[in-house]
């Protein structure tokens, strides 16, 4: 059912070039350095509940695109924060999923949910009306077996190394589990400051009291501040972390006075700070996260360039990641002058750069990836985690920071059974694209063999030091 | 003359499959539901003047084109607002073009007059300066028959609904005309209140008395004024309108207070409305428009993004649309949060966005439109209205917005014969990049018959509710 | 070694007719209209010292990505200005390039430089550890003799005309030996008066000194500055100059009252100008030089969007240019509007647009490009100059601008021997690009060997006036 060729150019010389190349690679170790599975799966090692749970209330890529189409996200199952009720009955669910299948042709997620579907679930039916309760049966039944535990999957799966995303003031606990039963997958917490630095978010009074709390010490002044999340990162680090992870509406960096920012972190203690503050403190904080990564050698990451909960109705029934955070443009060369200009030259730092604004790839990053020897490119992002959006990053930055300024492959993901889908699919793209190189005679097939491990497995583990 | 695999991919796995593509859609009947046709072609029904008159002087995409080269405008016979001399010998017009007709190798203009040529008038010959001569009595002869008068045009290019393009004051007396003339052909008013809202306009005093004239209602005040707006808008609808068009500079929306509007509105009527106010104000009426549609259910569009008249000294001798409107940065994602919050997610409203800024495409308008119900993405547009144009537009949107968040084709044009070869192109293309995603395994066969009927017929008739 | 049907596309429709029309130009001469060779290269006609100091030393293309790769610019001999030590050994300067060319796999740098290492040195085997010494060994033979002097080069590349870029206060002494000597290579300057304008830069006074020197008139009033520039350009123009370059930050254009102009001037003089001060005045001094061309008929070229030494610590070690460039996003509709209104219709007046902001190909400057006749767009720059870049540069810009609307090809190198691979590259991705509008029958075949000729040569020739 799935196509051995798919996402490979129709042309025989770039095809056979491409199958040479995704064969090579096929069967590698899955190096996945950014993501978002909740360790406690993997802790508690139980079935998954049912497909709709599994694939459909969990992923905003999947409902949003459903809600855009007039379908209410109660009908989907979505919980409202109010405790309103929603549809429960999850064949129904799954049912409406499989009706409206149509919607997501020539998507990402239609390519990943069939390989999903194909590969993992051995599904030999295309989705649809008719075949909907059959498929959600069979489903239903592998979940309950020994072979579909997280962690049959995740050995089946070939995963190598699995970072999730933790708050600062996460515990650990479920990473603690997993080390202490003995079961020998690697999965490491990645830092994320971001709830602790937010001082104009709704919950940051919340996240620096668990801060204190987990450091055991108060935090009355930036100072304290300062030496908690730096507790914290050694924390992380002794859990296996080699990464911070950044997300920020603008990538402006600034480094504010001791005055300045002692200042802007008493009225945010006060609950006095301004947009304005919020907005220097983000700024400042990032200056800050590089001093600290120089230091004790994190990979630093930075997601910038997104309107969070674009559609308030959404938000106040249904809460954060509900499929309506919208890309915004975003400036590069001079917001992240002052980082650069202060850690860029250092041997120490790995700052990972992500962007949802295409149009600065060959603007911007790939100039200063190309340039500065801290830096690198994270992959194609998000809304371009997908054939043709990968296929614009490669065509965009490889001429001006060649690939060895790039960062590799993250699934960036909560949805654990498409991680192979999402890993099968860039391996696919990338080989494709260096066949087209390869049959342009821009590289030769030498290089293009050991450029495909590179992208597939060796610049991930690299780039994050795993 | 004209190639049967004009625009497809030479690649036969795609080719093929884009021949049998376009067979599907080929001949469907054409739905128009964005243009700028005078109706008063179709209201008379007399016989077009001449190949200049039909071909040159009205099209601002072909005389831009020659000016750029150093051709003035007034050797094209482009007539001057000042009543100064410029060329009447249709003969030599069409000559001039004939002899310069390289300049457009490439371009979509040269691409549909071939069509139009062939097509249309029969030709068989390629336009040159050697043949230009005779081409222009062959058509001169032809358009003085009965199978060339405008309704036997329309019949003949299967013409299934066109929508025209009116201002809030048109009395639709051509629209009247048609109807009661007992000629069965579609021909709907569009309406497009931008003279009545451009407060900073130089003809908006005048537009207003119109509209007072129109509705027979003093307009002093905003009260009377969206009194009067509304009014219109029933007006249209009763007359077959479906849909409003708005072309602004910024898609900018904003809910001002009534005691704000009201004083804007005041100030605009005393002559002493600022800039700022028109500003204001546009972006207000864009939000009561949304309100408008909600109750009326008139699609509403938005064109955003263009710096009208750029070109003083073109403006100044020729007026408006010569071709000297230039395209600007937009931005959506934070200007468009007000209206879609408030009426973004209603079952009434459908908003087609369209764009000069193909940057915007990826990183603002698919995501906005593949998570509000209420939007949808306007074809390519103006500028990109072309094999290149529309086929970046497929790549940029499908993967996260679907097709079926896009609003179909729209012609958008003022010069009547070319309508067909404007939807051909478009059908072409779509079955090319259709094709392209087969032959990668992306969607399959099946998929792809469904989806060009969409694309080219289905889309456009439900979007605009026609 | 270089494949003959290199950047050709596979598909054997495309490639056939590529290679036809690629033979038709290969051997043209080559027309450089805008470069950086240091013209004291062809008045000494000295040998070229070693391969690293012809290859490596002068290139920020290539020291650059080493850089990002973490390898001191120390080690590749790239002088400080501090007079810090170096690496002097040029051989393992050249061994360290050699070891690391795999970092330029897929870009355009290795391309230029297997076409010179190729085509220029003859050199047969790949560059790699292992062949880093005998090639070291091979390329410096050839460098000592006749042959591989620079006018004999010169000679052998077939370049009909280069053009240098000069300051304004340049005393052409370098291009008058090269006149006086006899020879009958035609090298001419170009007036590049960035230093002059730029009250803001460090070397604004030297400058104006210098340019008092050569006119031999005191410069105490903006009156009197005009005077040196508008006598500099008739200097320049009697030794063969046919056009101006400026390099600024924004394109801005602003028309000064006498008065201001006068005051900034004076404030400059006395050392007060602030920053403001310096951005009016540049945008002042692009209309005035637009004015000097109307006068003199000199064409004026605009390259924006850069931030120039982004690192400051590369900066102060190493100087500029030094691969720490960084392109800005860049505003044309608005910026260059007072400019084209004042003087875009002059028949006199050639403007040449440049830029390193890909999404204003389609968004701004094919629309411009397409309508005002004094307007033409330079070719994909810098960072786009390139397989890649120069494709897209195309499929943005041709549907609305046509070719006609463009300049032709310029290498803007001061890489003298891989002039020959530049031309070569794009004569090879123009061929390839018109040939897939064959193979898609937007053109015809006779079409596309016009078109190929023009975009080859005839474009430069004529857009430059040479």
């Amino acid at each position: 059912m799935l196509h051995p060729d798919r996402f490979f150019d129709p042309d025989p010389q770039i095809r056979e070039v491409a199958r040479d190349l995704y064969a090579m690679v096929r069967d590698l170790p899955l190096i996945c350095p950014h993501g978002h599975v909740d360790p406690a799966i993997l802790a508690e090692n139980r079935p998954f509940p049912d497909p709709a749970e599994l694939i459909i209330i969990p992923d905003h890529y999947v409902f949003r695109m459903l809600y855009s189409q007039g379908i209410p996200l109660e009908r989907l199952g979505i919980p409202r924060g109010d405790g309103r009720p929603v549809e429960t009955d999850h064949r129904a669910i799954w049912q409406l999923f499989a009706e409206n299948f149509h919607l997501f042709r020539g998507t990402p997620s239609r390519c990943w949910l069939e390989h999903e579907l194909v590969e993992v679930f051995g599904i030999e039916e295309p989705l649809c009306a008719a075949t909907g309760q059959a498929i959600y049966d069979d489903i239903s039944e592998k979940l309950r077996s020994e072979e579909f535990l997280p962690r049959s999957l995740f050995e089946k799966f070939r995963i190598e190394v699995l970072c999730t995303t933790d708050s600062a003031s996460d515990r650990l606990e479920h990473h603690r589990a997993i080390r202490d039963s003995g079961w020998k997958g690697v999965v490491r917490p990645t830092f994320r400051p971001d709830a602790a630095v937010d001082i104009a978010g709704t919950g940051w009074r919340e996240e620096i009291e668990r801060l204190e709390q987990v450091t055991g010490k108060e935090i009355a002044s930036y100072r304290d501040f300062v030496a908690a999340l730096e507790s914290r990162r050694e924390s992380f680090r002794s859990m296996g972390a080699t990464a911070t992870d950044h997300g920020v509406a603008s990538p402006r960096t600034l480094q504010l006075s001791r005055w300045e920012v002692e200042g802007i972190f008493l009225r945010a203690l006060r609950g006095d700070a301004s947009e304005a503050d919020g907005e220097l403190f983000t700024a400042h904080m990032l200056m800050e996260s590089a001093r600290m990564s120089v230091d004790d050698g994190l990979v630093m990451q930075l997601h910038p360039g997104c309107f969070r909960n674009h559609n308030p109705l959404i938000f106040e029934a249904f809460g954060r990641d509900k499929g309506a955070d919208i890309p915004l443009a975003t400036e590069y060369t001079r917001n992240l002058q002052p980082l650069l200009a202060a850690y860029g030259n250092h041997a120490n730092l790995t700052l990972v750069v992500f962007t949802l604004d295409e149009s600065t790839l060959s603007r911007e990053l790939a100039p200063l990836a190309g340039h500065y020897p801290a830096m690198r490119l994270g992959p194609a992002w998000w809304f371009h985690d997908s054939r043709e959006g990968m296929t614009r990053y490669r065509r965009r930055v490889t001429e001006t920071a060649g690939i060895y300024n790039t960062a590799g492959f993250n699934d960036d993901t909560r949805a654990f059974p498409s991680i192979p889908a999402r890993h099968d699919l860039c391996r696919r793209v990338d080989a494709n694209f260096l066949a087209g190189l390869v049959a342009e005679h821009v590289i030769d097939r030498r290089d293009a063999e050991e450029m495909i491990v590179d992208l597939s497995y060796g610049l991930a583990k690299k780039t994050y030091r795993l």
